[in-house]
């Protein structure tokens, strides 16, 4: 086990009509009394949900600006759009009432309005962020992770550069309202893809060259069997509450870092996932699902151990050869995605003839000549793995 | 799931020669300056770590007063002489170097100095602790949880009532310094009688009477399945730092509060238990291996279905009635106790002629008619659990 640091002081108010304390909580908990409310699309304005959060707030005698319309893979012009306003409005927090990509651009918009250069030093790795204005979220896609972590992903317009900003502890947010029932009404394939995303969060993580971190590998298996086993009921009976609550909060632990803790981890296929979505726009979890089982396919072969206790432990493979053992898994990943929709392929991601070889020198061009934790991987090995995809 | 809310602030420092860091941490992390130092007994001046930690403390331009002999199952005494020393060196903070006990002697001073009336009416229930000086913690002997927790249990010398304190925020630690190299020493006894301790945190969390907590069930049972395999080591390889490490690990996430989410709790067990090392001044943990299979064996008969659970799920049990299964699980845990060294009677803790009426009477007394949150006893249930463990 390697040492570690771990701290997480998000505040998660989880649960029915959570979100009526929004405004208790950016006052209390965040301490800001005039915030920039930023949201994304339609659902929350038909749903009612962004009038109640406007009514918390006012309630709690915070007052707010509000930034719409914030779209998927969300982009840097809504960014310096936020910060322009942020700066204009002198606010002193934000709100963000959405899934990942707007609880994302919320992150930028705090660490960039306290920042006297480009925000986009942050995401280049030019910089790191010293300050932050505070942010509060309520969320309504579980899937991201990002109401739980330090982590932002923006993708740059000009030449398509989806980054992956990390930070411990300054882009936490300081509240997290996560109301399950907010979630009942997502179409199967956005709950589909989450479910992928935050499996994939916990599995970057599981992969990992470091040894003995059985606790982390348990509290890591039992979070993914938990997740299938939920994914299954709540794809039969979407307005179940029980199943959307215990994925929610499946979502949140897979990625605030706790089943990191102690190791190495890897995030190749984020990674190699994050270049498909920057040039084919597709939903980031369906190109997990795609990305995770040809990465498992091309370990199997190379470094099969971990992979095959992640096949006998999360999905009961009883073949004692490592190596037959990671493949079973796969195809037991395979399968589990294709039961909950999803695509485990190019083509039925539906890019019918993808560019690979841009793929690779995008990914390289990112993350430099190696990419990965549990093993580095050179541009011939990704472009392998990208081909398994295929 | 129950609605619920989270937050664990603690900043947790895990590793090789972390102690070092403790007065970086304290005038950092803490923002104290002049604080009372909290120990135990020879092991820690002994090992040199009292040095070292002082040490850091003073590089880190940190003054201190000292408060040390706390002892196991630590008494009131010594807190109200901690407030006295703490009022008289107007201190700013706490730095408690140990295990349960000497945090928890800590967490109490620190609600009692800034408090005007007498700190046993926060164990007596008659006053919330509203605040407290902040609390840093150098663990030594993972076991009590306290390094993550909101917890404190003092003895009243007066009547032997041994009472356990939950708070959410205000006790809670802001640092936890965790050198798994640091537990080497620990003596077989002591080692066994910790996982027990942890265990049994979890155990009283699992044991729930709400339903659909897949989430929290699986942590619940991959922390109790690492435990579990981890101790087999330990306990053959005493100075395997990595074992050490999964375990330290292991009982802060027992007691921090994650294996609670969304669900009531129990805590029979650790109620039955204070009584009998109130009385009887046994090793915590050792009276919980005494006390939890019996409990598990009176809910074997009357509410068999989470037993079963359990028995299949961290035990591997295949019997599929529910009865069959829990006492077959009740066995693999006795068995398991008995393993690495602990009693499972009254007679193996060396308590020939236990006077139950006693133990059922101050049991009552302290914690009502009624006892516990799967399911509520009376004093003739928790008579039957404590003659069980005869």
């Amino acid at each position: 086990m390697n040492n570690f640091t771990f701290c997480t002081p998000t505040r998660y108010l989880f649960g029915r009509d959570t979100e009526k304390e929004t405004g208790r909580l950016t006052a209390g908990e965040m301490k800001s009394h005039n915030v920039l409310l930023v949201y994304g699309g339609q659902s929350a304005i038909r749903s009612g949900l962004l009038d109640r959060v406007r009514l918390s707030l006012t309630d709690a005698g915070v007052t707010f600006c509000e930034l719409g319309g914030v779209k998927p893979n969300p982009t840097d012009d809504r960014v310096y759009e936020g910060i322009a306003l942020a700066r204009e409005k002198k606010i002193d927090g934000l709100v963000a009432v959405g899934g990942g990509s707007v609880i994302d651009t919320a992150k930028a918009i705090a660490a960039g309005t306290l920042y006297d250069g480009d925000f986009w030093d942050f995401y280049a790795g030019k910089t790191p962020v010293e300050k932050a204005l505070p942010v509060g979220v309520v969320l309504t896609i579980p899937a991201a992770g990002s109401e739980g972590s330090g982590n932002s992903v923006i993708t740059r317009i000009d030449g398509l550069h989806k980054i992956s900003l990390r930070t411990d502890m300054v882009l936490r947010p300081k509240f997290a309202v996560m109301n399950p029932a907010l979630t009942c009404t997502l179409p199967p394939y956005q709950t589909a893809s989450g479910i992928a995303d935050m499996m994939a969060h916990i599995m970057e993580r599981y992969f990992s060259p470091t040894d003995n971190v059985e606790v982390t590998d348990r509290l890591s298996e039992g979070l993914l069997k938990a997740i299938i086993g939920e994914a299954a009921k709540v794809m039969a009976t979407p307005d179940d509450y029980e199943s959307r609550a215990n994925i929610m909060w499946a979502g949140t632990l897979a990625h605030n870092g706790i089943c990191g803790c102690g190791r190495a981890e890897d995030w190749t296929s984020h990674f190699m996932e994050h270049e498909i979505s920057a040039v084919y726009n597709v939903t980031h979890g369906a190109g997990l699902a795609v990305v995770f089982p040809a990465w498992l396919t091309f370990m199997a072969d190379v470094a099969p151990s971990k992979p095959a206790q992640f096949a006998r432990r999360v999905f009961g493979v009883e073949n004692r050869d490592d190596k037959g053992a990671a493949l079973e898994g796969v195809s037991a990943l395979k399968a589990f995605f294709g039961s909950i929709g999803l695509p485990v392929s190019f083509a039925e991601l539906g890019i019918a003839s993808p560019d690979i070889d841009l793929l690779v020198s995008k990914l390289h061009e990112n993350k430099g000549d190696l990419v990965g934790g549990y093993r580095k991987l050179s541009p011939v090995e990704t472009k392998a793995i990208y081909m398994l995809m295929l």
